[in-house]
């Protein structure tokens, strides 16, 4: 196969929240509580919020950008691409890239609504308002806006578990089986993964065929050796937070309670996965006549095989060793407009990766598992040979994907 | 090769010191302030030291329990091996096992004798007088008693890197090139990989050719998810603390300024080695135009090849996966008397992972490595025929390894 002949789906972009996310969709008591998106005095932009202002409007969103340039974290949408938060020039950039489909993580509230929390604990009527809201904004606005081209997913109500069911519900019924879930509860503060608190969420994710996907940092911890550590170790260790969710979840009793229950380690890579499977094994080899840990008759690498969905941008020894993977959960990410993706080059470095791959396994990756686990299915919209990187790029021929500095980026943005 | 041709030189076991460490070993005026072996009046026993009663004296030392009794912490030597704490009998269980050479690390004083660093607050000079009390024990009673059989190794003076740069050196001239340090001092109270604190110590290091060895554990903290996470949780995420390790190693000036130095992740596992180097070299690709990270114009993958030793006790993945790793660097553990040791039957187990792989290079990994990097040449002693898993067995033909129940253990002490 070449490049131009596969047809990418992403399970792991980032939307920039434009200002209008709550406009009409409150009931009118609850719309000066919501979110505000304000320009501050210096010119920088930020979401006020329970009287903070939180300051990542862009956070990471450096797409197109000079590389030397991407360490000065946006302040404003005038400084990053349009494609970040118009979801029309998102479309083009996804064309550009050879992208067809793409799933969108929160960047404001935090990967899983963490910012509501907080409001949860003084009104938990209007917490939950905000999240609908959001969750309407992105099912309507965004990824409603080219169904053919968006996994649409929502925000889940951390602080409730029967709220958080009736919300994948909701959404179920209109199309959507992704929501964003914490890598670790705890770590926020709240009841862990191998708590029963969870279950009623489980239940409804099984019961719509919905799956949680834990994106790095939706702990809300980095991990940190010491303070004077530079950010390069911050970000060679942000796989470290979903080696702990595998952990987690292996272990928890919450596959062997719902047995039809799948959850994604987005952004999570998959190079290590092999070493922890043999990993986890050997442990239970060796822990399971004593420590009272009750599988159901299968091997810890079993379960993660069975129910946990990985997802990588750039991974040659994931691929290499995919024979010691289930090759149905594994699926690939661009990550736009974050630091770590290629876009829009990825589709030729991903295929670097895929020598040797068979066609066939390569569908299973880029495309076909995507499609499955999140019950996304373009095809019924578009045709398939239109859906190439190839097709895609062709059409978006005249689309700009140049890089521009960010001082050449606020000139566009004034001159508008 | 056969399993009975392999040489086995381990570089990570455990010794349960017995009670007479400090006996004869310092001043008078310090042998009252030493740590004194205790039994309690429930028959169990610790070390007590600074008022205190440190009970792991014979931390997790379930070599020869049925699995079903791993979880039983012994509580005192009368119920573990004698080969955990008895230099004769150990080298005994190194004969029935197969296995040349050891190196042991500390039990009761912590792996890098966190223990006398609170004495050191109070009294540096008692701290040091017993940080080389032990040493001297270690050098002359442990390894000292059959220097074909020991990789010896020193603790070091964790608060103070110019007295442990003294004693690296001191124990040097006594023929010792292995030094217990943490993984993360930063997690002890003290200054991270990052700090110039350490430099007396890295530069000792690189004059005499003494090798920090960086343990699992070593950290002084445990990865845990939450409070309720299983045993199994913690366990599978034991290699996380070297993970950060290896991070830090990397990331920090350390190997810079020190080109000729050396460290161990001990117990840190190799299968997860493949991926982190190709995380570090992505990492790097897309920081190093405005981080100012500076390499020396090498890649983060080439300074950990170079400069990081790696250890695993049953990694099929890490051997499998070779090609990517630097093989001149790649060790071997057996971890006597550890739950995760397959002592008596390692060979065994290593072997199948050595499938496909040649001669010279299991040669390697086995044992010359390990000879090379810690100055270790039992060939000068012994002969190589007589040092190979099969005639170090038929050696100890008569030596008992049978699986034995604690019960069965403490009657047999008590009719000694």
């Amino acid at each position: 196969m070449h490049a131009d002949d596969m047809v990418l789906v992403s399970v792991d972009d980032h939307v920039v929240e434009p200002p209008e996310v709550f406009e009409g969709r409150l009931e009118e008591r609850y719309q000066d509580a919501a979110p505000k998106f304000i320009t501050r005095p210096d010119g920088t932009m930020a979401w006020l919020h329970e009287g903070e202002e939180l300051v990542n409007v862009a956070l990471n969103a450096v797409a197109g950008r000079p590389r030397d340039e991407y360490g000065w974290e946006p302040a404003s949408i005038d400084e990053i691409r349009p494609g970040c938060y118009d979801v029309h020039a998102r479309v083009k950039d996804m064309d550009a890239g050879g992208t067809l489909g793409s799933l969108n993580f929160a960047s404001f509230p935090g990967y899983v609504g963490k910012v509501f929390v907080p409001t949860a604990a003084r009104d938990r009527d209007l917490a939950a308002a905000l999240v609908r809201a959001y969750n309407d904004w992105h099912l309507e606005a965004w990824a409603g806006a080219y169904p053919d081209r968006f996994i649409p997913m929502i925000l889940p109500m951390m602080w409730d578990a029967e709220l958080t069911a009736a919300e994948v519900r909701r959404a179920a019924a209109l199309g959507c089986h992704a929501v964003s879930f914490s890598s670790n509860p705890y770590a926020l503060g709240l009841p862990s993964l191998y708590s029963d608190t969870w279950d009623p969420f489980w239940e409804a994710c099984v019961e719509v065929g919905t799956v949680p996907c834990m994106h790095i940092g939706s702990s809300g911890t980095d991990v940190v050796t010491s303070p004077d550590a530079p950010i390069e170790s911050i970000y060679s260790l942000s796989p470290v937070n979903l080696i702990e969710a595998a952990t987690d979840v292996v272990w928890s009793p919450m596959f062997r309670k719902y047995p039809e229950l799948r959850v994604a380690l987005s952004e999570g890579g998959v190079g290590w996965v092999p070493y922890f499977r043999e990993r986890v094994d050997y442990i239970f080899d060796h822990t399971q006549h004593w420590s009272g840990m009750d599988l159901g008759g299968k091997l810890p690498s079993e379960i993660f095989d069975e129910h946990v969905i990985l997802c990588f941008i750039d991974d040659a020894i994931g691929v290499e060793n995919r024979h010691h993977l289930n090759l149905d959960n594994l699926t690939w990410e661009l990550d736009y407009p974050h630091s770590d993706s290629e876009w829009p080059n990825a589709p030729e470095r991903v295929m670097e990766h895929f020598e040797g791959v068979s066609d066939a396994d390569i569908d299973k990756i880029t495309h076909l598992n995507a499609m499955r686990h999140f019950q996304f299915d373009p095809f019924r919209l578009r045709a398939r040979e239109d859906s190439t990187v190839g097709a895609l790029r062709r059409s978006a021929s005249d689309w700009d994907v140049s890089i521009k500095t960010v001082a050449e980026r606020r000139a566009l943005a004034a001159a508008h």
